[in-house]
């Protein structure tokens, strides 16, 4: 008997953070048992516009490699997306590539398809119990008692030794943190909110090309499509949440005409009694930033994941960011050797400047997607970036590739997107200046000349 | 039969601004059910550390006014403070005074002793019920049924039209309403807390002289003391959380040698046991500050007070900021004439630029409080500033006392300081210009002379 296999893990959430932070766990033979409140996702039917898909990059593979997993997940589950292929509303498309040098990609993935595997591998460990349907009630911080309600027994008590919360951006968990001293917290809700809408397989290729992530810009809101593995495609309008009601509550040719009017491309696509079926009965949903500090009570305590740092999606970085946490958990099992409790105590100054980085990028990324990739400036921009990560491969690394392609921390590509920046504005001024002088020299010449 | 009182209104909690609120609501003929979890603070006795002076100003007095209490509050519960006397670590002391002008000043009201006049004015309302011991449980938004525990019922249910949250900085209703979509919510804790300690009154007077707020600043934390009615002084020990322990849980001969070493003339004031046993029982509390955004769910709840914008003691403006949103929804009621679901809409965008501003204040004048006040620039500042003020007296009026003396919104009172600010470096360019100038002109002047 290990001394791993003496300390009694909770995880608090089977989604899939919370199934492959139990994964790791158990690998290194810790007892872990799992609650999750809902029935088991692989049991339970998806509800329309309840879909989600997730942009899965290196930061996720990375931490799927740990357990064996990055192979299968994309083989079997993954759509590669090389690029943004963008429509323009005059009917002109382009693309833009994520990634120049290696024609890297990101990988769309249903959500629950991979929670499913995750979870499938996670039975499979003996040291883990699978709990679902059991509902968090109440967290006693001094005694580390957890109480839950279950179908058979309203007040289930159970006592483990270290807690890890990994119960999304509501959790329970937290919740309960809220109001303990000097737990800071903040809820943010953006003024915009999203509507999701199915796009059956039979397609037309030559307007939505296999591969690219799809974004139809338009100012102040955008239409996005995701490819499945099934060949369909999952649609996500982003728009302002009072606009919604005007559209949602519309009569049936107000809303064809707007889609007409805004995605006429998308919209020649889909039938249109079943886009109008998905807008009248779909419900527009907000969209949440949630920042603690710390991430931890007392040293058996954790919050990882959405529970401790939902973003808005627009990075694609959620999940890959929850994925990453267990990958530290990881690092500092091995650096505090497997002293939990000073990995849970030192877990959140190693990880708050990232997760309020990608935070802050991720909010970002939204004007980027709705508005800039339309514009001239960005499309420059972007030229330049690439030529000078053609030149300089190891130390130019553009934001979202650094992001997405790269395991470097995420305040770190904050922090050398800014340097570029700083870089080509003194570049521009000094271009601007030299050119300036150049004028001077070419008219003085010139007014010599003439008055010789 | 008015209109009114066919309105029910339900206060929750009865501290200070519950009850302020419950009488201006009791004013205009409401039917006002006020329910405070707690017992009557009149017939409980106060803990020793939790005492709490409130500095009453002029916002806080102009609502008082609209039922009559100004006079009652200043005139019996009230002790003046015309400045701040500031304790050098080396024994000097030198007085900062509030305003030069008409020498106002701020009023030392202890917290219970206001609150009891509040009460016992509020009782004489017919159209008032008062219900102690009322622990809110439940809020159900759609319906507005508010279920409450009672010493006889456990599930006392009632439905109200409106129902207002004065329930403070742990307020119950903002815990339901954190629950609820597009409601933003942020909790901050700094990184200081207080200890309290009670200085009784038999004090040489040389030392601390009675009106003024006495302040030992000492650069990352402060001593301050505030007087009371009864000739007692309430002290307050601010500083960084973690550096508490040290001292509470330090030996006695350490104790007193922190406070002989750092507040030497206060030490001699009190007698070291009443220090020790003071320090030894005491407990270091926190500071936090909340934000929230909206006040209001639906058209029928609202927040106010602490429960909708906690910030930290520092500019003794907490009380005054509830107290004058009060004063803003009678504007508001008088504006929308008594429609009251359009009042509780409009409550948030007319007050949260202010209150958000006031939070800001009240941090920079923890620095101003325990660092600044020390230094020479700040004492140069202030100077200008009282010139200024005595030739501009309706124009330049300084941030502290706009803020104190005054009832121009919070953030107009800081955007009045940032354009001051500015004024003054510009001056100060203009100044460092002439007299580069004319020292210029004096060695041209001098070498001319020298060379003639």
């Amino acid at each position: 008997m290990t001394f791993q296999s003496r300390i009694k893990i909770a995880i608090i959430g089977a989604g899939p953070v919370g199934s492959l932070c139990a994964c790791f766990m158990a690998e290194y033979g810790y007892d872990v048992t799992v609650y999750e409140s809902r029935t088991d996702i692989r049991h339970t039917e998806t509800t329309i516009g309840r879909s989600i898909n997730m942009a899965l990059s290196e930061r996720g593979i990375n931490a799927l490699q740990f357990i064996n997993l990055d192979n299968i997940v994309i083989d079997e589950l993954a759509e590669p997306m090389y690029g943004r292929m963008i429509h323009s509303i005059d009917g002109r498309k382009y693309n833009i590539l994520y990634d120049i040098l290696e024609n890297k990609c990101l990988y769309s993935v249903n959500r629950n398809d991979l929670n499913a595997v995750l979870l499938t591998k996670l039975e499979k460990y003996q040291n883990v119990k699978l709990n679902f349907s059991h509902k968090l009630v109440d967290i006693d911080f001094k005694t580390t008692q957890l109480t839950f309600e279950t179908l058979e027994n309203p007040q289930k008590i159970v006592k483990p030794d270290i807690v890890i919360g990994c119960d999304g951006a509501y959790s329970t968990v937290r919740k309960n943190m809220i109001r303990l001293p000097m737990f800071n917290y903040s809820q943010m809700y953006i003024d915009h909110g999203y509507l999701e809408i199915n796009l059956p397989s039979n397609l037309n290729k030559d307007i939505l090309s296999a591969h690219y992530l799809h974004i139809w810009p338009r100012g102040t809101f955008m239409l996005i499509a995701l490819p499945n593995k099934d060949k369909s495609w999952t649609c996500t309008l982003f728009m302002p949440m009072d606009k919604f009601p005007l559209l949602l509550e519309s009569e049936t040719e107000n809303i064809l005409s707007f889609f007409y009017k805004h995605f006429k491309d998308f919209t020649n696509l889909i039938h249109p009694k079943y886009l109008i079926d998905q807008v009248k009965n779909g419900k527009a949903r907000t969209l949440i930033s949630i920042k603690c500090n710390p991430y931890h009570v007392n040293d058996n305590f954790l919050l990882i994941g959405d529970a401790a740092h939902a973003i808005v999606p627009f990075y694609g970085q959620g999940m890959n960011a929850g994925f990453e946490d267990c990958t530290l958990l990881n690092l500092l099992l091995n650096e505090y050797e497997h002293d939990l409790n000073t990995v849970i105590k030192m877990f959140t100054s190693r990880r708050i400047h990232d997760t309020e980085a990608i935070s802050d990028l991720a909010f970002y990324n939204y004007t980027e997607m709705r508005d800039l990739v339309a514009r001239k400036s960005f499309l420059w921009r972007k030229k330049i970036d690439n030529i000078l990560q053609k030149w300089f491969p190891q130390t130019w690394i553009p934001l979202h590739s650094s992001v997405s392609f790269t395991t470097i921390g995420y305040k770190q590509c904050q922090l050398n997107n800014q340097c570029q920046n700083k870089i080509l504005f003194l570049v521009l001024i000094l271009f601007a200046t030299m050119f300036g002088i150049a004028m001077y020299f070419i008219v003085m010449s010139t007014s010599t000349t003439i008055s010789a």
